[in-house]
């Protein structure tokens, strides 16, 4: 058990996670099933991703929008595809107003219909083109198992939707998306994610592409973090999206969608977290720094109390985001309670700190003595910066490493089995089958996660179908 | 007609409204009835609103959560008042994952129920009060007669709930929220509303007092524009939100709620339109400055695009937001759009503005000659921010002007009603019960709709029943 008895990661990842999520007041569990109630400490995450992709998307050229929350049970019958991969979690309001509906409304899973028929309205020439849209919004499906954060009934989520005048524009975008992505994950997020091109069985369903970002988690399992679908025409078809070209002709546009959700704070949890509970990157912490005073004696309170929020003061106002926890408790239940919380930088302040001008600094990234260093307070705040610069290299540090240790190279199926049986990840030639792919699934449980963009050169022997390979496929156990 | 083919509000302000939202790009209709799309150029005015709230609920110590979308129809019967209010407006999931549910879930039409379910569980000391919690959501209410951002089926707001110690605590929250609606209407959107408290029939079910902003829109119709509620313990003793006080005792909370919609979009372009379409005030519109160059030749566009594009990067560069024009369209063509899209300033630049050193300023607020100036290229920087601040402050005064001359002060029920039926807003003493209300609204339509906070002083006779007034109130037609 950890100082603030949640189970170890060690003992049992799962129920740490489900610990660590409700301890760390992350967020609730709420009166409908498969809901979350995001407290402000989880909410507060949420706000460090919607700004840090919202500035970007902005930067890329997009513009906010918002559409319906209900979508008309016939507008997800247009794509067939698309509504077979959602029909079975839909939730579906039938009476409103104090009366039954003649048309059901589809509380909605993500917006791709209904912003296609609002497309088809938008574009008219090739003047119009291309559209860049995105928008904030809650989506539900319906899930039977559910856990927080990671697939809840209703989700928080972005979900950008474009529309092109040729396939290497749509193809472009959906690429410069999953690089904003990638972006995001690794410098915000300290997530060192591998990008790569979804198979044709774990590919959305109505796109041509589906590129991801693969994280992996603390338990080795991939967790799909944000997707990039290159639609080409299929929604343009089945909404009837279509503009005058320069010809005076009319042509189908090539749409786009992506999407990043509060799976994501999941995915931080799950990455960067030890045994005694979360280590939160500094670029999305609600605190940055919790301060705390050190005091045993009555008078010792106010010049202790004093010093330390001149400190705070300072700290504040060069933009760096701190909690003073003054409550009534001992210093080892807070330390305990902030390093469960993940808090990045601890400062404590006690009487001979402020006689002698100093401070202690304790960072969450790294355990034992080495974590606690003594400061003077001149200079403090350039001090912290530095410190919270290197938690942040460090976190992403640790995680590559964790993730480059625990990725093999296999040449036959034999290796792969060994490798996904020991919980890594298996890198290999592959030219398989869709079939070949549903059978090794069967067999060890691991899917395909991505073929990557980064790729090896040449060409290789595929370790299932031994055929030859032009590209390398990274299969893992997957949340 | 307008030069953009807007019905003038002078005709027909209704028709104006609905065809200024569509035409100057603010929202498009979409598939589900009584559900509005919110466009790009409509959802950043919505930012905008969104952004200065949020700082300032950050401010004043709130913390933003968010709760489920759904809401068990069991939670609405608990509180009788409040759901009485609601029922007809219901929207309601009956199915989901594919199978009828056994207690049907209401979409949520607020979320005074979940949260204080929510509050209930984690309030247990005095320690834990004040708790002040913030939420940004979609919520739905059933309309029939919906009208674009005045009153939709789905809208945007936040929802703020707080829980507090003792009556005098939350009584003070909600006035400190009322000012803070106040502040940003009238600071940021130019809008000169009258902070009042609602009577016994205007009060939101369940409060104990319900404080309102209200605004005067061009057709000098009322539009309540955000509301601050004491509840009381209604809500704490509904849902059984209690706290162990010092002596260890058990209390019940006193609560409070208070929202701002996108309806505040409507009130931003009923306060401020005129004939010729929208005028924003600069602090909420996407695009503080349009820039559009000027030429005939082609050999004139170079220069002329190169001056004005340097002018644009140092306008961006002091955060002033420009949007650059360079469509293929003819100047007048231009013109009349941005001045039906409400854009504040205009900034021009052609062949003799780059020879000169000069550049051309028009003013959205301010109709014919006046509007433009010539100034020099020489510190346009501050000249623009200081001409924004001028629009900013012009469009206030003018709406300040507008609401004090359509006012009138009342003395009888024969005054009363000669004001109302001339269009104007009554303000007199006031002592009549809530029949009288009632009947004066049946008689008139005005509703009464607000004692304002500002008052006299002293006493008087009510101008309906005559008897001794503590309090003078305002009686308008509302939207
Ligand atoms: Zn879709
Ligand atoms: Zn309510």
């Amino acid at each position: 058990m950890s100082k603030q008895g949640v189970t170890p990661q060690s003992e049992n990842f799962s129920d740490w996670y489900n610990e660590i999520v409700y301890r760390a007041d992350l967020a609730a569990r709420s009166p409908v099933r498969g809901c979350l109630i995001i407290k402000p400490y989880g909410y507060e995450i949420w706000e460090a991703i919607h700004n840090s992709l919202d500035r970007r998307f902005k930067e890329t050229g997009h513009q906010n929008a918002y559409f319906p929350l209900f979508i008309p049970e016939s507008y997800l019958k247009r794509e067939a595809e698309h509504v077979e991969g959602f029909s079975p979690e839909l939730a579906v309001v039938t009476v409103a107003g104090g009366k039954e509906l003649e048309e059901p409304l589809v509380v909605r899973p993500t917006s791709e219909t209904v912003i296609g028929e609002a497309f088809s309205e938008w574009i008219q020439s090739y003047r119009d083109l291309p559209l860049l849209i995105n928008q904030w919004a809650n989506v539900v499906r319906w899930e039977l198992r559910t856990r927080p954060f990671l697939r809840t009934s209703e989700f928080l989520w972005q979900e950008g939707h474009t529309a092109h005048a040729t396939h290497e524009e749509a193809e472009a975008e959906t690429l410069q998306m999953l690089d904003v992505y990638a972006d995001f994950a690794i410098n915000e997020a300290a997530i060192p994610v591998i990008k790569g091109l979804k198979s044709n069985i774990e590919r959305f369903a109505g796109a041509l592409r589906t590129y991801t970002i693969e994280g992996m988690m603390r338990d080795t399992r991939a967790l799909q973090s944000g997707t990039s679908h290159n639609l080409g025409q299929n929604f343009a078809k089945a909404f009837d999206i279509k503009y005058l070209d320069e010809q005076n002709e009319q042509q189908y546009c090539w749409t786009t969608s992506w999407g990043m959700s509060t799976r994501m704070i999941g995915a931080i949890i799950m990455t960067h977290g030890d045994d005694q509970g979360l280590r939160l990157p500094p670029k999305v912490a609600p605190y940055q720094v919790v301060a705390i005073p050190i005091f045993r004696k009555e008078e010792e309170e106010a010049p202790v109390m004093e010093k330390l929020m001149n400190i705070v003061k300072d700290l504040r106002a060069a933009g760096i985001r701190v909690h003073v926890d003054d409550r009534n408790q001992s210093p080892g239940f807070k330390f305990n309670d902030w390093e469960m919380r993940g808090v990045p930088v601890r400062l404590e302040i006690g009487p001979k700190d402020v006689e002698k001008g100093n401070a202690v600094l304790v960072r969450r990234d790294v355990a034992g003595r080495d974590a606690k260093q003594f400061v003077s307070q001149d200079g403090i705040v350039k001090t912290v910066q530095d410190l919270l610069d290197d938690v942040q290299a460090s976190l992403l540090a640790d995680a590559t490493a964790f993730r480059d240790a625990n990725i093999h190279d296999v040449s036959s199926y034999d290796e792969f089995r060994q490798v996904i049986d020991g919980g890594g990840w298996a890198r290999g030639w592959w030219a398989g089958s869709d079939d070949n792919e549903r059978q090794i699934k069967e067999d060890t449980g691991a899917t395909l996660r991505c073929i990557p963009l980064e790729q090896p050169g040449g060409t290789g022997t595929c370790f299932y179908s031994d055929e030859v390979a032009q590209s390398v496929a990274l299969f893992a156990k997957a949340y």
